[in-house]
C-alpha cells in the first residue's frame, strides 16, 4: 500500500512535469527539433524510407487496440514514431513527388505553426481568441477582395461587422463547398409567410411550401466529389447533382448547361446552384465562369465557384483573366493549403453578399450571443484553431507578387513538361495544362501508330492493355519511392469518350526542376520494361 | 526594364530561399523558437499583454483588406505578430484562466506538432498519408475500445478493414455530432424496394417513401447547440430537435423523454435519434445513459452520446461508472482537444457497428477507390491533417493511468472549489460538479438572506440585479487579465426555473492550484466593490 502510494506520487510528479516545460528539454526531442528547424528537407530525407512497405505490413505496427496501461518515456516514443510512422510516411514536400496538391512549405511556416499551436486559441468566439478574430476577419476580407475587388469603403463597412461575414474559414474545400451550398439552400428556401424557413422547419416542409418537386445542383462532369457528398448531407440527394458534359478542354458545355436549365424548369425542379469549377481536380481546367454567370442570372439562381485548387491563380495578374466572371459568383471556395503553401487544414469560402450568412446564423447561451463578433455564429464547425494566422503571415511575407511568381512558374513548368511529353515519341499527352496540372500516359511509338489507325474495337483492346500498363508503372514508381505521379481516369474525346487511365501531374512545388521532370519520364520508361505481361502484349500487337 | 528584371530575379531567388531552409535560421525566428521550446509558459507570459484592449481598438490593426504588394522580411513580420497578435491573444494555458475547455498542453506536444506539420500528410487517402492511415485507424480503435470494450478479436477483424470504420476523425465535436446524425439519418432512411435511399434520392422522397410526417432528434435542454446546427444542415430543421426538460441535477428527465417518444409515435413523427449528453457544456453533468438506452431500445431508434467534453472520463476507472450505458450507444462523440490535452482540431466519433459508415460511403475516380483503405471514403471532411498522431502520442506517453490521474484531480479540485464556495458566506453555488465543471455566483450574505425569504416578484428583482452584477464582475475580471471565468445562463429550480446568470468554471488545467482558486474568489469580491450601481442597489434592498 505504501509502495502504491509512492508510485502514485511519482507518477503525479511526472505528470506535473509534462505540463511544465523542463529547463533542459528532453535530449532526443531537442535534437530532433533542431534538425527539423535547420533542415526539414534533410530531416525528412534521412528518416522517410524511400521503398514502400506494404500497407498490410505497416498495419502490424498499428494493431493494438488497447490504450497503454504504462506510460512511455518521451524519448522512447519519439524513436518509435521515427521508426514506425515517419519512416513510412509520404514525402509530400519532395520536389520529385509531383502527383499531389501538397507541396514543400516555406521555412517560416514551421516556427509559426508551433507558435500557433502553443497559443491554442479557439476561433469559435472572441473570448477564446481575441486578436485572432479580427485577424481571421481580415484574412477573409483579403480573400474576398482578391475575388470580388470591391472598394475600400465596402471592406471598412463589412469586414468587422458583427452580423455580417465576408466568408468562413474551415478545415478544407469539402467543408467550404458544403457551407456554400448550405447558405444557398437556406437562402433559397427562406422564411415566407407562415413558413419559418428551411433552417427551422426542414427540407420536407420547405419543398411543400414552395411547391417544388425537387432541387438540382448543376456542375460539369469534372466537378469534385465533395459536391455529391454535400448534396447527400444537405438532404437533397446525390442524384440531384447533375453532371453536365464537358468539351474537349474539360470545360463545362454551356449550351448543354443552358438546355438542362430549361428542361428542369419544365419539370418544376428548382436549381439550387450552378457550380463553376476553377481548376478541376483531375485536369486543372477552368470553366467559362462569365458564361455560367450569364446563365445563372437568366435563371435567377445561385452561382458558386469551386476554386479550391485554382483560386490562388487570382494572385497572378498574368493568369487572373482565366477566371474572369468569378467576381459574379455568390460564393467561392479556395483552399489555402493547396496553391497558397499553407499546411493542411486551411480552407475557406467567401460570399459576395456579406449578409448571406444570416441564413445559417446560430446562437447559444454561453457563446455566440447576438451582436457578438464571434466567428462561430456563421461557421459550420464549432471550435477551430488559429490556422488563419498562417495564411495571414504567408500573404504578408510572400506578398501578392511573390505568389504571382509561384503561380506563373508552376504554369510555365507544366507547359514545359507538356512540350517534353509531346515531343517524346513514347508518351501521349492527354490533357494540356491550363493551370499547373496535366495528364499523360506512356504509349510506345509503335502502339501510338497502331492506335491511330485502329477501329473502335481494336482501340478499346489497346486502351485496356494501356490501362493496366499505366497502373503498373504508377504503382511501381510509387513503391520505389524515388518519385511520384498520381493516376486518374478521364473520358477522352478521341477515344469515343471512353475513360482512359492516365498519369496526373501537379507542378506546384517551386523546387521541382526541369531535370527532375526529365528523370520522371526516364524512370517511367524503365519501369514499363519491368511489366511482364502488358508491354509485351502491346508490342506483340504492333507486329501482327 | 533591366532594373525590373533584376528585381524579378532577386525576388525569385528569395522565393526559392523560403522553400529551402537556410543553414543559419533567421535570427529573430530562431530566438523566438528557442524561447517557445524552452519555456512556453514564460514566453506567453512575457508576450501576452494582461490588460485587455477593446476589440474595436484591436480591429484597427487588422483593418487592411488589400493583399500586400511588397513582401515583408520574416523577422519584421514576426515582430509585427508578437506586437499585434500574440500580445492581444488569450492566455488559454494560464492556470488562472479557468473558464475555458482549453488547458495547458504537455510540453512534448509542441515539437510533435511541428513534426506533424512538417510532414504535411493528407489523411484523405493512403497515397498521401501511408502509415498515418493505419495510425489513425488504430487511434479510432483505441477510442472505440475505450467506449465499447469489445474483445481483441473484434478489433483485429475490423480496425483495418477497408470497407469498415470504427469511427471518423474530424476537426471537432460539431463535425463529429453532424457525422453521427448523418450516419443515423442515412441508415434510418436507407434503400428499400424501389427507393434508392436518402443518400441518393434525398430527404423529400425518403419521407414520402417511408410515410413519415417528420423526424425528431430528442436531447435534454442542456444539449449542445451543434445538434440544432446539424439538424439544420441535414435538412431536418432545427425545430425537429426537441428539448426534453432536465431534473435538478441538469440530467434529462427520462419520464418526460419516454412520454415524448410515445406522443411522437402517435403523431407519425419518426425518431431519428435520442442524444444523451455526457458532460453538458454549461454544467458538466452526465445524463442517465443506461436509462436512455432502454428507451431507445423500446422505440427501436438510434442512440447517440455527445461526450465531446465528458468522454475522456472513461479513462478514469474511478469515474467511468458515471457514464454507464455509453457502451449501448450507436455512436459517441469525443473531443481529444478538450480533456485529452491535445491542441485544437481533434474531434472524433466512434460507431458501435463497424458497418454503420457504409451509409455515408463516397467514392471518386482519382481517390477513395472501392476496396481501398482510404479514410476519406467515410468522413465528412476531405483533405485532413495528421492530428491523430498527437492523440496517439499522448495516449502512449501519458497512458491510461496518467489520464486517470488528470481526470480524477480535476474532479477533486472542482469539488474542493465547490466546498470553498459553499462555505463562503458571499458566494452561492449554483451547480455542484459531477465532472470538473461547476457554476456559481457572487451573492453577498445579506442578499442571500433576503433572497431566501423573498416572494417570487422580489426574487426576480434581486436576480435581475445579480445578473448585472455577475456580468459586471466577469467582464471586469476578463479585462484585467489576471484570471478568467466564463459565464452562462441556466434555469435554476429554486428560482422557479428562471434563467440565472452564473460564473462557469472548468478545472481541467493540472497547473491550477488551490491558491489560485482562493485568489479568484478574493478578486471577485474586490471587483464587485467596483460596481457603482448594482452592488449598492442590492445592499440598499437588504436595508429596507
Amino acid at each position: 500500500m505504501a509502495t502504491n502510494k509512492r508510485i502514485a506520487e511519482a507518477t503525479q510528479e511526472s505528470l506535473h512535469r509534462i505540463f511544465t516545460i523542463p529547463e533542459a528539454p528532453d535530449s532526443t526531442l531537442g535534437a530532433i527539433e533542431q534538425e527539423i528547424s535547420q533542415n526539414l528537407a534533410g530531416f525528412l530525407g534521412n528518416h522517410i524510407v524511400a521503398t514502400e512497405q506494404r500497407l498490410t505490413e505497416i498495419e502490424k505496427d498499428f494493431a493494438c487496440s488497447a490504450i497503454p496501461e504504462q506510460p512511455s518515456f518521451v524519448s522512447d516514443h519519439m524513436h518509435h514514431l521515427l521508426d514506425k510512422l515517419v519512416a513510412q510516411s509520404v514525402h509530400t514536400s519532395s520536389p520529385s513527388f509531383i502527383g499531389h496538391m501538397t507541396s514543400a512549405l516555406p521555412y517560416f511556416i514551421l516556427p509559426l505553426s508551433k507558435l500557433m499551436i502553443g497559443l491554442n486559441q479557439n476561433l469559435v468566439k472572441v473570448e477564446t481568441s481575441k486578436a485572432f478574430t479580427p485577424l481571421e476577419r481580415q484574412v477573409l476580407g483579403m480573400m474576398h477582395r482578391l475575388v470580388y475587388q470591391d472598394n475600400e469603403s465596402f471592406y471598412q463597412q463589412w469586414m468587422h461587422s458583427a452580423n455580417h461575414s465576408l466568408g468562413a474559414f474551415c478545415s478544407g474545400g469539402t467543408v467550404a463547398n458544403l457551407t456554400a451550398l448550405w447558405v444557398a439552400r437556406n437562402n433559397l428556401l427562406k422564411a415566407d409567410g407562415n413558413f419559418k424557413g428551411i433552417a427551422r422547419e426542414g427540407l420536407f416542409k420547405a419543398l411543400k411550401h414552395y411547391g417544388y418537386d425537387g432541387l438540382a445542383i448543376l456542375v460539369s462532369e469534372r466537378g469534385h466529389y465533395s459536391l455529391k457528398k454535400s448534396a447527400d448531407i444537405l438532404g437533397i440527394g446525390q442524384e440531384s447533382v447533375i453532371a453536365i458534359p464537358t468539351d474537349e478542354f474539360n470545360k463545362i458545355d454551356c449550351h448543354k448547361l443552358h438546355e438542362k436549365c430549361l428542361s428542369l424548369a419544365q419539370e418544376n425542379i428548382k436549381i439550387l446552384s450552378i457550380v463553376g469549377v476553377a481548376g478541376t481536380t483531375e485536369t486543372g481546367n477552368v470553366d467559362p465562369l462569365d458564361r455560367i454567370a450569364d446563365i445563372a442570372e437568366e435563371f435567377a439562381c445561385n452561382f458558386h465557384v469551386d476554386a479550391a485548387w485554382g483560386g490562388a491563380t487570382l494572385l497572378s495578374n498574368k493568369h487572373r483573366p482565366l477566371l474572369k466572371g468569378i467576381e459574379r459568383a455568390d460564393s467561392v471556395t479556395i483552399d489555402a493549403h493547396k496553391q497558397m503553401y499553407v499546411p493542411m487544414g486551411a480552407g475557406l469560402v467567401v460570399f459576395k453578399n456579406p449578409a448571406a450568412v444570416a441564413a445559417i446564423e446560430h446562437h447559444a447561451e454561453y457563446i455566440l450571443r447576438k451582436g457578438s463578433k464571434d466567428l462561430g455564429s456563421h461557421t459550420l464547425e464549432g471550435s477551430r484553431s488559429g490556422m488563419a494566422m498562417l495564411v495571414y503571415a504567408s500573404l504578408h511575407i510572400i506578398s501578392r507578387p511573390g505568389y504571382e511568381m509561384l503561380i506563373n512558374q508552376g504554369i510555365e513548368k507544366a507547359n514545359y513538361f507538356a512540350d517534353l511529353i509531346n515531343q517524346h515519341q513514347d508518351f501521349e499527352l492527354i490533357t494540356r495544362p491550363e493551370l499547373c496540372l496535366l495528364t499523360y500516359r506512356y504509349v510506345p511509338q509503335a502502339v501510338q501508330q497502331l492506335l491511330a489507325k485502329a477501329d473502335d474495337e481494336q482501340q478499346a483492346e489497346i486502351n485496356s492493355l494501356l490501362h493496366n500498363l499505366t497502373k503498373f508503372i504508377q504503382k511501381r514508381q510509387r513503391e520505389n519511392g524515388k518519385s511520384f505521379v498520381s493516376r486518374t481516369r478521364i473520358e477522352v474525346g478521341r477515344y469515343q469518350g471512353h475513360k482512359i487511365l492516365v498519369f496526373r501531374v501537379v507542378l506546384a512545388n517551386p523546387l521541382t526542376s526541369k531535370d527532375i521532370l526529365l528523370d520522371v519520364l526516364a524512370e517511367q520508361i524503365e519501369l514499363a520494361k519491368e511489366s511482364e505481361t502488358f508491354l509485351p502484349k502491346l508490342l506483340a500487337m504492333t507486329k501482327k
